[in-house]
C-alpha cells in the first residue's frame, strides 16, 4: 500500500490517492467513481522509457491503450515521450483527436477491417502488425492507391504459452493470433510479405500472454525470436530493423500476486533488453530497434474504483454480502475471469479486518460479484469502499448493462482532481435510439 | 429453423428474417448488425398474455427488459398490452421516454439507490420488489415525503436452485437476492415490511434462476410460495393480492437445448397457472394476481446477429479459425458463460456443413470467441455469417471494448426493415471525454 507515496493512508486513516482524500473525491464526484493516479502513470512511462534506453538503447515503449483509452491518456503518454499500441479504428481516432503523433503507433488486430487499414495508412500510422496473408495483400493494394510504402511487422508465435506464474513451450500454438514459428507457417508468411512491393517488412512481433510473472518466459521469447531472425538471415539473407516482444507484464491485484514497486516493474524491461543484446551478439545479428507494449502495468495499479456500500445481507454460515453501487457494468473481470481484487474500507483504513464479506454488484444477475470472501472491518451502509488496481480493463470493458450509467473517470495529481471522462447521462442511453 | 415462418431459408438458399433477405440487410446496413424480428416478439407477447388469461385469469406478463432494452421495445410490448420488469433508473427512464405506462412496471434490484427509489415513486411505478430491510425503511420515508402509499412485494427464496436441465432444493440459498423462506428470514422481513405505514405489501416475488427447462421446478416454486402464503395467513392473518413467480424460461440457443415453437413456450405459463390454481384451492387461499417476468424467451430467438467473415487461419490438426467483424464487444456471452450459439452461413443455407470452424471476434484477446468448433460449409472471406438466438443479453451487454463501435439494431417485419438503434459514431466514443 505504502510502497509509493501517491497511494497511501493519511493521518485521518483515509485512503489518499494522488494527494486527494477518498472522502473528498466521494463528496465532490459521488460514486461509483474511477480514480486514476497521474503520477503513477507518468512514473511508469518514465521508468520504462529510461530503462529501455539505458539497458538496451534504441527502442520504443508503446502503451497498449486497450487497457485504458480516452483522450487524456494519449496526451499523458505523449507528454512522457512514449508510443502507443492501438487495436482498432476507434483507438486510432481517439489518439489522433488527442493530437498523438500517429507515427508512434503500432496497429494490431487479428481481423483489421479494410476501413481500419485504410485509416491507418491515411493517418501515417508508424507500424502495422500483420496477422494474415489476405491482410498483407489488402494493405499492399491500399498502399499502392496512396502511393505509400508502409512499415509492417508480422505477428508470429514463438511457441511459448505463458500464464501467471508458469509457462509452457509448444511447437504449435492454438491461437487466433499470429503464425507459428515451429510449424513453419511463420516462415511462409514472411516470404509472402517480403514480396509485397508497397510493404516494408521491418520486423516481427510476438505477444506471449497476459499477467506473466515469470521473467524466464520473456527471455525464452527473445531467444526463439532471434533464432528465427537468424534462420531467415541464413536462408534468405533477410535482415530486420525492428523486434517487438509485446507486453503481458504481470501486475499486482491482490494477495497472491507479486507486489512490485514502480522500479521493480523495470525488471521486465531489463530482462528483455539483456536477453536481446546477448542473443543478437551470439547470433551475429544486426541489433534491432526494440518495441515493448506494456498496458496493464502502466495504468493498472494507477486505478482505484470508489463505491458506496449499500444493502448488506448475511446468510448465516454461508455468506455475508455487501452490495455496492457499481458492479459488472464497471468491472466485468470477476464475471469474465474470476479475477481477484483487493477491497478496502476507504475511510477506515487502519481498523482491524475482522469480517469476511462478498462484494456484490447491483446488476440483476447472480454472477455480478466484484470480490468473494474478502476481509474488511465491519461495513455499514453508506461506507466508502475502494477496489484497488482497477486502472486497466475496467473502464475500457465497461458497459451499460442493466442500463446502468458508466462511472466517470477522475484524474488525481498533487492534491488536485479533475474529470478526464465526464459522467454519462440518461440521455446518453437513448442517444442512438429511434 | 423453419418452425416459424419469420426465420427461414428462402428460395435463393439465403437466411430470411421477417421477410427480409439477410443479403439485403447486409447491403443496406452493413455488418456487424443486430437484427430483431418484430413478429416473433409480438407473437411471444400475445401467446404469453393469452395463455395467462385463459389458463389462470387475472395477471400480468411483465417483460424483463434487462434482456433487451431500448425505446422501441417498450413501445412494442406496450402495444401488445404487457407490462415490464425494470432493474434500474436507466431502464425506467427509457420506458418512460417511450411513453410506457409506469403503473405496469415492477422495479427490481438487490441494491436500488435512493435516487432509483425516489424516481420510481415520483413516476408512479406499479410495484417495487423489496430486497432488504433498509430499502423498505428508506422507501417508506420517501413515500411519506410524497404522501403516497406504494405497492410493494418482497423477494424471497423458496429454496429451489434451478439450472438448465436440472434443479435442486435447498433450505438455505446462497444468493445476493431475496430472503430465504426455509431459514425463517423471509417471515421476519414480511413482518417488518407490514409495519411500514406507507408501504402496501401486496405480495411476494421469487425468481428461481435462468435458462430453466425443467417445468417441475416452476411447479415446486409455486408450491413453496403458496405454502408460505398459507403459513403467513395462519400465523398472522395476512392475505396477499399478488404473487410474482419471476422468469427464467429456457430458450433454444444451439443443439442440446430443447427447440420450441412459440406456442410451446406457453407451456411454462400453463404449468405455473395450473399449479397456482391447484395450490390456492388446496390451501384455501385467496387467488392472487399472477405476475410472470419472461425476458429472454420474448426476445432471445427473435434476434440474429449478422457478421462478415474476415481472416481465416487454419492451425493444422488443432483449429480452423474464422475471424468476424464483431466479437465479445457485441456478444460477451461465450467469454462470460461459455454460452453455445448456432452459427450459419447466411447466404449458403442449404450447403453441406462439411467443415469445423471456431468463430473468433476481432478483439485483441484470446478469449474473444463467439462459438467453438461449429460445423459450417466452407467459409471464405466476405461470406455472411449469422449467429442465431442473439436477441437477449447481447445488445444489452454490449460495450466499446477495444474502442469498437456497438452495432446498430434493425427491426424487421413483413419484408420491411428499419433502425431501432442507429449506429454509433467515433464521436460517441469521446463524447464525455475531457
Amino acid at each position: 500500500m505504502n510502497e509509493r507515496q501517491t497511494l497511501k493512508i493519511n493521518n485521518l486513516g483515509h485512503l489518499e490517492i494522488g494527494g486527494v482524500d477518498a472522502k473528498a473525491l466521494k463528496e465532490q464526484y459521488g460514486t461509483p467513481l474511477y480514480v486514476m493516479d497521474q503520477a503513477y502513470i507518468e512514473d511508469m512511462c518514465k521508468i520504462y522509457a529510461d530503462t529501455l534506453k539505458k539497458e538496451y538503447g534504441d527502442g520504443m515503449i508503446a502503451y497498449a491503450s486497450k487497457a485504458f483509452s480516452c483522450l487524456e491518456i494519449y496526451r499523458i503518454i505523449n507528454k512522457m515521450g512514449i508510443g502507443a499500441d492501438s487495436v482498432s479504428a476507434g483507438e486510432m481516432f481517439t489518439a489522433k483527436t488527442a493530437g498523438f503523433p500517429m507515427e508512434k503507433i503500432c496497429l494490431h488486430g487479428n481481423n483489421k477491417s479494410s476501413f481500419e487499414l485504410e485509416y491507418a495508412v491515411q493517418n501515417n500510422v508508424g507500424y502495422i502488425v500483420l496477422d494474415s496473408y489476405t491482410e498483407a495483400s489488402e494493405l499492399n493494394e491500399i498502399c499502392k492507391k496512396y502511393n505509400k510504402v508502409q512499415k509492417v511487422l508480422i505477428r508470429v508465435n514463438p511457441g511459448i504459452e505463458a500464464h501467471t506464474h508458469h509457462f509452457v513451450q509448444t511447437a504449435k500454438v492454438d491461437s487466433k493470433f499470429g503464425y507459428s514459428i515451429g510449424s513453419g507457417e511463420a516462415e511462409k508468411v514472411v516470404c509472402f510479405v517480403k514480396k509485397q512491393e508497397n510493404l516494408d517488412l521491418v520486423g516481427l512481433h510476438c505477444h506471449i500472454g497476459s499477467q506473466i510473472f515469470e521473467y524466464k518466459s520473456f527471455e525464452l521469447a527473445v531467444e526463439k525470436m532471434t533464432d528465427f531472425y537468424k534462420k531467415l538471415s541464413d536462408l534468405y539473407g533477410y535482415s530486420f530493423d525492428v523486434i517487438n516482444i509485446g507486453g503481458g507484464f504481470g501486475v499486482w491485484y491482490a494477495d497472491g500476486d507479486a507486489k512490485k514497486s514502480c522500479n521493480e516493474y523495470a525488471e521486465y524491461i531489463k530482462i528483455i533488453s539483456g536477453a536481446l543484446k546477448r542473443c543478437v551478439a551470439e547470433k551475429s545479428l544486426k541489433k534491432p530497434y526494440l518495441i515493448l507494449e506494456p498496458g496493464r502495468s502502466i495504468v493498472g495499479e494507477a486505478g482505484v474504483t470508489l463505491y458506496t456500500a449499500g444493502r448488506t445481507k448475511e446468510i448465516k454460515g454461508i455468506k455475508n454480502y455487501i452490495a455496492i453501487d457499481g458492479g459488472m457494468f464497471d468491472n466485468p473481470r470477476y464475471a469474465l475471469y474470476q479475477a481477484k481484487y483487493s477491497v478496502v474500507s476507504a475511510l477506515n483504513m487502519n481498523a482491524k479486518k475482522s469480517n469476511k464479506y462478498t462484494i456484490a454488484g447491483k446488476c440483476c444477475e447472480s454472477g455480478d460479484i466484484i470480490a468473494e470472501d474478502v476481509m474488511l472491518p465491519e461495513i455499514k451502509e453508506g461506507d466508502l469502499i475502494a477496489v484497488l488496481s482497477t486502472g486497466a480493463y475496467n473502464y475500457s470493458m465497461s458497459s451499460n448493462y442493466n442500463r446502468n450509467l458508466i462511472p466517470p473517470v477522475v484524474m488525481v495529481k498533487d492534491g488536485e482532481s479533475r474529470y478526464i471522462v465526464k459522467p454519462q447521462t440518461f440521455e446518453d442511453l437513448i442517444r442512438n435510439d429511434v
